[in-house]
This record gives C-alpha cells, structure tokens and sequence, in this order.
C-alpha cells in the first residue's frame, strides 16, 4: 500500500470500504451513506470520549446543523474561511417561474437564477451555535460553564477524493466557557485524555501545534499568528494520505465568541472560551485502516475498550 | 389556553419551553437549540420506535443531511415542493472578493454576489438517499428491503413562529422497496403501529387521509390525485396550533422513486416504495403540550413506556 500515490491509496480505500458495505457513494464527492458497522463503531467511540468526560459533569444542549447568517456573520467566519461556508438558498417565486426551474432542473440545467439567499448558513463548527445560545441566559455562574454538544453535523464546502474528507461530518465537540486559566487548564487535561484515548483505540496519534486553512494572502499571517500563541493543537493520525491527517483539535479562542456574542463572566468581564472536538468519521475511518475491515479481527484491547462488557457481547459485531 | 388565538398560543407554548430549557432560541424562526430534557425525551421516544419495529429485521445504514444536487433534481422534488428546498452556495471567489465579501458580512450588508451555487443540497426527507444507494447495489433480493434510517436531520425553508414548525428536524424514517403487494401491508401494519405507539405516550392522535405541500396552482391537482389514490396518510395531534399537527406520515410512492433512480426487483421489473416518518421533534413537543413541562410529573404509564425500568431508574428525570 506504502508504494502507491496520496490519490490512488485514498481511491484504494474508498473502494474497500464500499465492498464492505462501511461506505454507500452518492455521487458526489465527500458524501457518503454508512453501513451499520460503521455506525456501530462511531457510536461506541463516541461513547467512549462521554465515559472519559464524564468527571466534568457538562451540561448537555444539542443544536440543528444550521444557523442564522447573522450568528456566522457575527462571528467572523467569513474574514477568515469564506471558501469553507456554506450558506442555505432557496425558492421566493411565483407559479411562471417554478415551472421553468423544475423544467431546467429535469434537464440538468442551471436553475440558480431563481433562487436567492435565505436567513440561514451551515454550522461549520459544532460550537458556533452554543454561543450566542449562552449569551442569552445572562452572566455565566461562578466557574463558567462546560458543555458537551454531542456528535454534531458540521459542513465544509471542501469536496475531495480522499475519504477522510467529507463535506459533512460529525464533530464530537466540547466547550468550556470562563476565565482563561480555568480554560487553559481544561484544554490540557483534554489533550492528556485524547493521548489517552488514541492509545487505548490503537493508534498512534501524534499531537502539534497547527493553524487553521485561514483564506488568501492574509491567512498566512494570521495562522503565524495563531501558531506563534499556542492557540491550536491537533492530534493527528495516519489514514490515506502521505501526510498525517488531523482527528481531533483543541482550540483556545481568547476574548474572540466571548467578545463576539458578549458573553460575560459572572462580574461581568468579557468571557474567554475554548473548544475540542474529536472527528468521528475520521476516527472511525482510523480505526478501519489500522485494524482492518472486519471489526470481529480487530485487536482484543482495542475491543475491550470499545465494547467494555458490560455493554453486552451480542453487540461486539 | 383555549381563548388565545393561535398565534398567541404559539409565542405562550415557545414562551414556556425557553423558561424551562428545553428550546434555546437561536434569533431565527424555526431554528432552536435543545435542552438536556428535551433531548432525553426524544431519544426515549426514538428508541421505543425501534422497539416496536425490532421485528422488521431492518437495515439500518445513516446518510448525512446533505446530497448531490443531482439526486433532487432527479427525484423530481423541484417540480412539486421548490418552495421548500435548500441549495447550499459557497465562495469560489480571489483575495479581492473575499476582502469585499467579510466586509460586506460585517456590516450586515449583502454578499450573495460573491456566492455561488455548489453540487449539494439539504435532504428535504430522509429516505432521498437511500434509494440511490439501493439502486447502484443492483437489483433487490427476492422479497425486497426494509431500511431504518434512524432520526435523521431535514431542512424545510419554511420559517415560523410555531415551534412545531422547525426549519430542521429529525426525522425517524423507515423504507420499504419491493413489491407494491408487500409494501401496502407494511404500511397497514406500521399505521397500527403507530396508533399503539401514540396511545402509550398518551397522545391522542388521529389517522387521516392527506396531501403534501405542493406547489402552485399545479399542486392542487398533484394533492387530489395523491388523496384519491390514498397515497398519503398523517398521524395528527392537537400541539399549538388551531388544528391538529402532522406528527407521523405514511407514503406509498408506487414507482415513483424505483423508476427515478433505477431499482430494480429480483426479476428486473420497477420496484414499489413506500416511506413512514415519525417527526421526533414535534412528538417531543406534543408530550410535553398534552403532559406539562416537568417530566417528573408526567402520568405513570407514559414514564413506563418511555422509560421501560430495564434501562434503569436513574434516568428516569
């Protein structure tokens, strides 16, 4: 496998997951249905973080994979990664014009000329929904807050043939919300808890400081910047490209949502914020080049640790 | 309650739902974040759901909530819903539209002409994946498929100020594709299903005949011969609207998806297909309409069946 190309190993392995029923294609690029096992075996990762989390007693909300334009607007999303959003269009006319683009659409043809923008964008980050959400509730408590948003849907207009990159995704995100030591302090026993993770799942993760795809000329600047502040970390693990590919992140933000969607600290101070999220496709699909395409041959720790027993044997595939 | 007008019963029951965490606004109409409670009922009703169908034997692959624009056009969702759709755009653009874009985003001031359609689009139901999927694994198996496709996410552009009304919601889909014989049973014993389901959960639903939102003056016509040929029925129960809320549906499409995408029977011949969707958000809202905000207090036969007491009492809110 080492000796073909980035495309041909990630083509490669595109079409052993279809043969085993993991994948269904759909025709376009970075969208894919899932089989059963695995969902089974996303799901009992996604399990697994809950379990080793679960001493932070976070509470948890769940929010919808869209969100107001005005939220991305707000954020400064779009300064920094225009060519990553996607924003939700739909129809506002009349009966003329309907037919004329379903007649263009049954033949393939452009329709956009009648559509126009609503009032709703793709949530491209789990967590972008949480803050104005906290915001709303008033001045944090004493000690901020934690929250796990569960596997939740995000987007990326990035279509690619390498399988490990879909245009939508779940993020296993979690935030914690407060004073910034507190923050820093909850970033690094996260990043303990990842290394952990990865290592009791059998893969060899290494961690880094990394940058964001920020847009054009002035992204450069502002992932030098990024990276010359610590503020990104990435566990990162071999899949089907030449390079490592990132699986989990852990972002400190400053003031920035804090700021943003004026969340206060109980006296009143401008909140600081940070947030991990573990990619579970991305994992999952890990978890299949490491161990192989037949979750019964996977290695027995690494099945003990997703199916601990009380789970039940019937469930371990 | 009674007295208010809908629209004044609608603002009062979001009212409530905001006071007690279960919504969180999002400063867009139909696009709320859920509380930890909300979510809990949810996923208790989801997987009585699937209890109950446990008997089905279903498959149960996951698609995500966006597919190739392709797919829409061909399964002819534009001639009949438009109004309805989401096509995702994004930015194609250089470092001097983007410039111009974030600025304009800033500001609050348009940037759709800095935006351009993609190749995908939100799933409008969530059975629009699977027989794609279906189609290119060949022709069925003798006796046809029966899929579960879990609670799926689904946007409709139809923003409102009744909370049972959400732009995205998730949608608990079963399918069948075979033949229309075995089909129409599936459907009768999944209608009885229901009724027993919703009888449980004390909700007082009523089953009826039905029509899809078509669009236009065309559509009247679409809806009458949909009725006449008894294609659709709904589940219905009062939760804040004037008129009782379509909480459950039960579609049989004849060969309407079979012929678009090219699924073909064990011999070859066109298959049948037929759709059931349980909408878990508004059966959610509808509980806690018909049994109070505190699922503490909730009668004692609905805690039973949601929370049968083999999955432990600690949980029982």
């Amino acid at each position: 496998m080492t000796a073909v190309t980035g495309t041909n190993t990630q083509q490669q392995f595109l079409d052993e997951l279809v043969q085993h029923g993991h994948f269904f294609p759909s025709g376009e690029k970075g969208v894919y249905g899932r089989g059963m096992i695995f969902e089974e075996v996303r799901n009992r990762f996604d399990e697994f973080v809950t379990r080793v989390g679960a001493d932070d007693k976070p509470e948890r909300p769940r929010f919808p994979p869209i969100i107001p334009r005005r939220t991305l607007e707000k954020a400064g999303y779009l300064k920094s990664f225009p060519q990553l959003c996607g924003v939700i269009y739909s129809f506002a006319g009349k009966d003329a014009a309907a037919l004329d683009l379903a007649e263009r659409a049954a033949q393939g043809q452009d329709w956009s000329m009648h559509l126009s923008m609503t009032d709703v964008v793709m949530v491209p980050a789990a967590c972008y929904p949480a803050y104005p959400a906290m915001a709303l509730r008033g001045p944090l408590p004493k000690g901020g807050v934690t929250l796990d948003l569960g596997g939740s849907y995000v987007f990326r207009n990035e279509p690619s043939g390498d399988p490990a990159r879909l245009q939508m995704f779940h993020q296993r995100e979690m935030v914690r919300i407060g004073e910034a030591e507190d923050i820093l302090a909850w970033r690094e026993t996260w990043m303990a808890r990842a290394k952990n993770i990865f290592e009791q799942c059998g893969l060899n993760a290494s961690f880094d400081l990394a940058s964001d795809p920020f847009f054009g000329r002035g992204g450069k600047l502002m992932a030098n910047n990024q990276r010359q502040q610590s503020l990104k970390f990435e566990a990162l693990v071999s899949i089907a490209s030449a390079e490592p590919t990132a699986v989990s992140s852990f972002n400190f933000h400053q003031e920035h949502f804090g700021s943003a969607f004026g969340i206060q600290l109980h006296d009143g101070a401008v909140a600081n914020s940070a947030c991990l999220g573990f990619g579970l496709e991305r994992i999952t699909l890990a978890l299949f080049r490491a161990h192989g395409m037949d979750i019964a041959a996977w290695p027995e720790a690494v099945r003990n640790c997703l199916w601990p027993s009380s789970t039940g044997s019937a469930r371990q595939g």
